[in-house]
């Protein structure tokens, strides 16, 4: 029983990795998971919600929608913007959001290493652990 | 047969508590995450896929159908059942069940402890961090 040689975690890798999705929830409703995560850093490469929602197939309004969210959910905005501004709504990360990507981001590395076995030992209980492609 | 005291895993919890939930994706679809893992737990303490399903408020159609989505995704079922028996429909977890659901709590407990640290940085971040009730 040979296990697939695994390329890495997450995105990049073959479809056929398992994946880790992490949803850190306080309370009950300020959540924090891959989908923000993903659009924090999408708005950190692009400098801009639009563009890191179209990235993400999300609508703007839903883009916008949970960045106000998170903006108020935290001690502070995790996201700056100028919303139509002159350079046509740009954005970037504050310091807070910047940390709390980080945070979350290392939380995800954390996880992965503390749960390598149990996912290898749950793959390797699927129908088709072997044949996926 | 003694059962841990306890009513559920996160739900009895002070609702302030961070709560970490784990969805492990294979491939493109199959996944296994906080809903099949309580509804595999509640099969097994109410021996009834229909008040496992009750108990999470969901449908008997929708529970039937995560237990149809497990049963296939896996080497062979998990959950064990006599659909509308004699004893209207009793339930229970397979040996290969009970291996997937444990590996799926050891795995929540290696994530809890190895992300406590992130957790409690995002936590203090959070506008309410300390007003919440």
């Amino acid at each position: 029983m040979s296990q697939p040689p695994q390329d890495g975690p997450a995105q990049g890798a073959a479809s056929h990795a398992p994946n880790l999705r992490i949803r850190i929830v306080f309370g009950d409703d300020a959540m924090l998971g891959p989908g923000k995560a993903d659009l924090l850093d999408g708005i950190r490469r692009t400098g801009s919600i639009a563009a890191a929602g179209r990235a993400m197939s999300m609508s703007y309004k839903r883009a916008w929608s949970l960045v106000e969210e998170m903006n108020a959910a935290f001690r502070g905005p995790l996201v700056r913007s100028s919303r139509g501004g002159a350079k046509g709504g740009g954005a970037d990360l504050t310091e807070l959001g910047e940390a709390v990507l980080r945070h979350y981001r290392d939380l995800e590395d954390a996880a992965a290493s503390a749960c390598a076995d149990r996912i290898g030992a749950i793959h390797a209980l699927l129908r088709d652990a072997e044949s996926r492609d």
